[in-house]
């Protein structure tokens, strides 16, 4: 038990750019977990922090206390060393999540998977999945515990019970300008982890026109940030610098993702997602034990993917998250029209053509996502709602050629795009007189612990 | 009419360390009044400002826009130009208002004093006044009229009604440790007195180890912030700059206090008191063009005091705000004990010797204060009572010679002083073998606006 020290104390200390000890972090935390704390105060320390900064002891102690805020989940013995997940700070088209959970439990792994919703022009996981009829993203440790058992895998939301410091401290970052700040970042995304207790996490740490950070230095500072901490804490944490610049697949939209992601689950779909989910899937097999290197991991879970398996464990994670078995079987193993009409469609499919000849440069992720955002496929404010039909379909790629009128972009929306989202759109083509040089690699850099070499994989304390 | 700026995009531009426009502050300030802003974003604000500064163009936005907040007071035009208050930034001992508003009304002016009460080490004037029995602080703009057209002067606490914006923010500075910032404290005093359209105000910024300024380059700082400021406001503002290390007086406590201010109002007291008294009323006398200079100001301050006309508009003024006439008779003619009687007495009347032989080097007025606030005497919240009858009488004054067990201290307490405490106030007497040098003046410095020439009043408008 920690003596109290008074929060204005607290308060001022890190506002001279003081070192806070982990009691008074511990103090803190308990004052915003247990309502002690003003919300004024909390405002005032999370700028502060934003400010200021902390350093990786503190931002360690500050995700502990955070983890340690509430109910921490618990595993069979059995499980212990294969229990893994994947975060990633946010994008667009990437529907990674679906694939990859999947995909790992059908090569052993435990995926205790708890994701987010879309904020903003960034998408979120649940919001795809809920764009199966039926499907719940809301699942009680004792179920997910069972679901795992019988499945491998599940994708939920995070329970109430979970971190709650974490839910204040969030809420409140978004409404005081205190979001991108290293700490809080690293303190928010760990302790959601530190209390699943996971073997071992691998992070998509995204940089580019439409990330969270713009930068690959940024990007890099983070996700060191989260390797150090997460070793810390006793995860084995890795984290893959990727690009953000275009869409993440063909597919932007809840639903036209799913559609997306269930093709990557049967070894087909877009190449630079089936890279991403097999290069974040390999990092984890590797530091499971499963495979020898990440390489050797890569290998295996694309296996997963061409033999069927990790399809398989997706329909029944469906099953076991409330998906009636006809939908399951049928979004599985059905035709695309068949998929299309199990998830709905919007009222008008749209194609957009090319404005001029040329060749394709880029399409830029920023204003399609904003655009799509606009028309229903986002939420501004938590809690509001998002049409699951709504979303676009890219129908070039890089590098490929362009006559004047030729179609590039599928919109699908409920008749409300306007010629002022046309322009939008279009703007997010880039065309050149030449083909574009080979692009850079999605995965730009791994950050694996420094020294850190692949053996026995420790549990989470 | 502004347009309205989401909060979360000037609490970043202030958090970038960019320059709010007076629209933005404005917009701040309507949500902080309407309760549109939310406490955490408000706290995140302070912080940012706290730490990225404001200019003095945004600073006196934020005064403007914190002064309108609220009803603002409004007086007849033939006072224009008497309109006067006097601010201390807080000190031990400090009764100057009790002295310095009646003898100005005695000089023709018309002074509507807002004060606040005790917290901390420092008091309060409004605690003061309150150890009077049936004295009232709370008085509606109406009843501060009527006082002022029947006495001259008047003082009240802060009605809810007057720069409703400040209520929030300084209730929340205190908690967030986003106190000590320049123009945070700026906007508070002076929001205050722009509301009570005043002509001129004399500020009185102390430093010293018991002020809120430990330097005079730091109060200096502050004097030219609220001297420039003011001045921009149409209020003719001067800072004293006072030295705030012994008591001022030789008396601490809220009764205690009283019967010293009586002192002063009759032409006696301690050099110290008269002569802070006589300074800042001189400087508002001349603003006022009452006085030909400062020192013409200061005589004629010095006759009201001496004349008795000083003490008899004291007096009215108690009957004006609910003090019984035969009190406010007693305690303005009567003898030092009917005097002590009306305002009642301590328990305990204790007195400390000398410890050792030597010469008073100095009493310091921080630990003294901190025994008596735990004695009772001050607050550590807003809200908590004091108990008026707890003080403390210094029997010696700088460079007199002490016998070892000669009385130096006289503490009026309820029995509650132990032996810890005791040492404490030991602790505040600093002997030496010599007589002290000369010590430095009470009043450091002057600060009047630059290029300021005292010519007719202009009122706020």
């Amino acid at each position: 038990m920690d003596a109290p020290s008074p929060l204005p104390a607290l308060i001022r200390k890190k506002r001279d750019g003081e070192r806070l000890e982990d009691a008074e972090i511990r103090s803190f935390v308990r004052g915003v977990t247990e309502g002690t704390a003003q919300q004024g105060q909390i405002g005032a320390m999370l700028m502060a922090i934003r400010l200021r900064g902390m350093d990786a002891g503190e931002t360690l102690a500050l995700t502990r206390a955070m983890a340690s805020s509430g109910r921490t989940l618990a595993w069979p013995p059995a499980w212990h060393g294969l229990l893994v997940d994947k975060h990633s700070t946010g994008g667009v088209g990437d529907k990674v999540s679906l694939a990859l959970a999947p995909a790992l439990a059908a090569c052993g792994c435990k995926v205790p998977m708890i994701s987010g919703r879309g904020l903003g022009h960034t998408g979120g996981t649940l919001d795809k999945l809920e764009a199966i009829p039926g499907f719940r993203v809301s699942q009680s440790p004792e179920e997910m515990q069972r679901i795992l058992a019988r499945v491998g895998c599940c994708i939920v939301g995070q329970s109430a019970e979970l971190v709650p410091a974490d839910r204040v401290l969030y809420g409140l970052r978004d409404v005081t300008a205190t979001v991108d700040s290293l700490p809080l970042i690293t303190a928010s995304i760990l302790s959601k982890k530190a209390a699943e207790r996971l073997s071992a996490l691998v992070l998509d740490v995204k940089f580019g026109e439409a990330a969270l950070y713009p930068t690959q230095e940024s990007a890099r500072e983070l996700a060191r940030s989260l390797v150090e901490v997460g070793a810390h804490l006793g995860i084995r944490t890795a984290a893959l610098l990727t690009r953000m610049e275009q869409p993440l697949g063909r597919a932007v939209g809840n639903a036209l993702e799913v559609l997306e992601a269930l093709q990557c689950l049967e070894g087909g779909g877009p190449p630079d997602l089936r890279h991403l989910v097999t290069a974040l899937g390999g990092v984890l097999l590797w530091h499971c034990g499963m495979a020898a290197d990440a390489e050797q991991g890569r290998e295996r879970l694309a296996r997963a993917l061409d033999d069927g398996s990790a399809l398989g464990t997706f329909e029944a994670m469906l099953g076991a998250q409330g998906v009636p078995p006809d939908t399951a079987r049928g979004l599985c193993v059905g035709t695309p029209a068949q998929r299309r009409q199990l998830l709905g469609e919007a009222k008008v499919c749209e194609e957009l053509p090319a404005p001029q000849e040329g060749w394709v440069q880029r399409v830029r992720a920023l204003p399609l996502a904003r655009v799509l955002h606009r028309l229903g496929a986002g939420r501004s404010r938590a809690g509001d709602p998002v049409n699951p039909r709504v979303g676009a379909e890219l129908l070039v790629g890089t590098g490929q050629h362009l006559r004047a009128g030729e179609p590039w972009l599928r919109v699908h929306h409920e008749g409300t795009l306007g010629a002022e989202g046309r322009r939008e759109l279009q703007d997010a083509l880039c065309l050149g007189p030449e083909p574009p040089r080979d692009p850079p690699p999605l995965v730009a850099e791994t950050i694996v612990p420094s020294g850190a070499l692949p053996g026995p994989c420790r549990d989470s304390q």
